[in-house]
């Protein structure tokens, strides 16, 4: 065995790191399934006078990361740089050099990905990211290849580790948002800067690189409804609790109709569902398809050594097409589905509504639904003057509908405010 | 495209019929990609003169399975027979002319299956099984691609859907085995005979096919240690319950000290663990591995449609496989590891006593334990007079040990009885 396969590697924090680790790990179990020794033998690093303590010689780092991509010792690039333009600009120009890549980045995935698929397409190499989604879970070679033969009605998806660990604090320990934030941000499960996480924009990011492949479609970040867990609360928490419920920040993509649905916000989930039962910051991805029926994928999706076991794989797969002169399976967007806006969305609500405790209120309240066509399934009432409190789950509604009730109950005279609105998926699910 | 790859199917029962059924429906779909349109060009069947309400001529239906295998017009075999005998001439026949074969038959891989992967490299052609191992969940794929750049230290899994049916109705309504068994069989979720379910043989086959590609080692189906539900009661679930476990039949493959046990018994799991909300006839495969850390796979383990799923995937997979002229990834079993006997196993047990209600029992029986270097976590004795019962957890122990344990305490006069003996898997996992 004398093929060696010649990696490039684009940024070397904690991701990077193990991945090299794990190649010098299993360096011989490697060569002996690919059928070729991996040498990493170019490292673009912002800073080469860090001592990684790494198993590589220091004169293959450098802080060019386009010389790595370029390099003639390079067969296949694996970047772990983040982040949309420095990275993209690599991406590309590997993919027009017919070199594989293999990359963990969320972000330009869901920004580009059906661009960059076509552009490795016509390079003919693989452009391969089982790490940009739910970190060591196998899920996008299920998807791509696994239920290729199967039609996917639906995923749901614990995206994101760190609002996971916040809910299931919350849950637990009936703490409020805000005190589990911080605690969370002083262990280290939080940035200091949670936007991306809380706010759903990491979750959103992989629900579109979920839903185009599960739809054989075009879903960019963009397109994707989003909601994040800042205005939970251990209020909305506790009932939902008490209705047999836990409260989740879910990725719901969906195909109705011919249309494809994707959007990610905290969601009333049935404590009896096999998601309800993910806690801390564990990911899983449930998947129902027409044959296969339901599926669930768990496990880490965060940390340097549960990515670099993805991109490990990962990089198994194109160095072994690459030798074979086999690049693919290709993903494919060919069905190009309409996305449906949220208006459309038809689910149940929980509204939770602080109102005067006087006579007529409920009434009024009660009438200010069925005035927008919103059917109420469950009321009840708490507590009495300065506090009284109404919570309400709705029948199915469109999203259209409960919007202007919404707006409706918010001049009402009888409401004071409407303090919660959150989508409630029964077994009902669409 | 002008492209057809052309399959020959085996058998056409539920599964077979599922095939033929997302073969056709999917077929556009299929045809994008793989790069050929996939037919069903003959199919092997007892009776050909039944209408299966198909969408094949008739002319494809054959009573004679090796013509098809040697047709031909046939460049793919699938084979859902089942079986070992008239199965494994079959495949063997079909990988010696160079055709790739996608099998649901677990019993014939867990018998032969690393003979017929080497078959298979031999011929230079694909060998593939999803579908033999938890239906539609896809596990093998995760293990031989996914994981392949990890080190996978423990496989746990619940392999057998009609077990963990009847342990889930005995656990959520307190009935007996019996009536339980009685029941799933009345409603077609157990076998007439439920011998291979119930006493573990099917979930064993499906732990050797695992274990030989978690641990790229070679172990069969005789290898596993095995231990059905039929001697599991209504007092065993009911004190695991107490203790905060629930007994699911697991199939349990791990590395200790470079030799793999692979075994499958009734244990009591810890209530938190993933597997323990793992519920009726659903399997899940619970992986740990070095970098990737916990995964699970969860999903349905048998029917028509959700194996047909697997098959299709497969097919898929070995399709563009042949047309690239590039076969692979073959398992490899390049590790051999030694099988560790049960006797050495190390676990926690649980032990059921019928004891004489008098003075001095329970130090007879502290001492037996004590004298077989057993030693006792938990202790507690119920019911009096004639009724008088032993409940005890052990520490981890010796598998050899605790047996010559239960030997004296057969022969103990203190004992009437030895009632159960089941082991415990608690945190620490080995």
């Amino acid at each position: 065995m004398d093929r060696v396969i010649r990696i490039g590697l684009l940024g070397c924090g904690t991701v990077g790191a193990g991945v090299v680790t794990i190649l010098d790990r299993e360096a011989d179990d490697l060569a002996a399934r690919t059928g070729a020794r991996l040498q990493v033998t170019r490292v673009a690093v912002r800073d080469t006078t860090i001592d990684r303590g790494l198993p590589l010689p220091a004169e293959v780092f450098t802080d060019d990361p386009m010389a790595v991509v370029e390099a003639d010792d390079v067969d296949l690039v694996v970047e772990v740089i983040g982040g949309r333009d420095l990275a993209g600009t690599l991406v590309r120009r590997a993919l027009e050099l017919g070199k594989p890549v293999v990359t963990a980045n969320k972000e330009l995935i869901a920004h580009e990905g059906p661009e960059l698929a076509e552009a490795a397409r016509a390079g003919g190499v693989d452009l391969a990211y089982e790490a940009a989604v739910a970190g060591a879970i196998p899920i996008i070679k299920p998807l791509k290849e696994s239920l290729a033969g199967d039609r996917v009605t639906r995923v749901v998806g614990i995206l994101n580790g760190t609002t996971n660990y916040i809910l299931t604090r919350m849950t637990e320990e009936g703490a409020a948002y805000a005190d589990v934030l911080s605690e969370a941000q002083a262990l280290g499960f939080a940035e200091a800067d949670p936007t991306s996480d809380v706010g759903g924009h990491d979750a959103a990011s992989k629900a579109a690189i979920i839903a185009s492949l599960a739809f054989d479609t075009t879903v960019h970040a963009a397109d994707v409804f989003r909601e994040g867990i800042e205005q939970v609360s251990a209020t909305d928490i506790e009932v939902a609790s008490r209705l047999g419920y836990v409260i989740k920040l879910l990725g719901i993509a969906s195909e109705i109709d011919d249309e494809v649905a994707v959007r990610v916000h905290p969601t009333f989930l049935p404590k009896a569902h096999p998601l309800a039962g993910v806690r801390e910051s564990f990911n899983a991805v449930y998947v129902e398809a027409e044959a296969a029926g339901e599926l669930m994928f768990y496990g880490r999706g965060a940390g340097g050594m549960p990515t670099g076991s993805a991109i490990v794989g990962d990089v198994i797969d194109v160095a072994r097409n690459l030798l074979q002169q086999a690049p693919g399976p290709f993903p494919s967007s060919h069905r190009r589905k309409r996305l449906r806006p949220i208006e459309d969305l038809q689910t149940q609500y929980y509204v939770l509504l602080d109102v005067e405790d006087e006579p007529g209120v409920l009434a009024e309240v009660a009438r200010t639904f069925g005035d927008h066509t919103v059917s109420i399934a469950q009321v009840w009432q708490e507590g009495s003057g300065d506090t009284a409190q109404l919570v309400l789950i709705t029948h199915r509604a469109r999203e259209g509908d409960l919007r202007t009730c919404v707006d409706a109950l918010e001049a009402s005279s009888a409401v004071r405010k409407v303090t919660s609105v959150l989508r409630v998926e029964s077994e009902v699910w669409e």
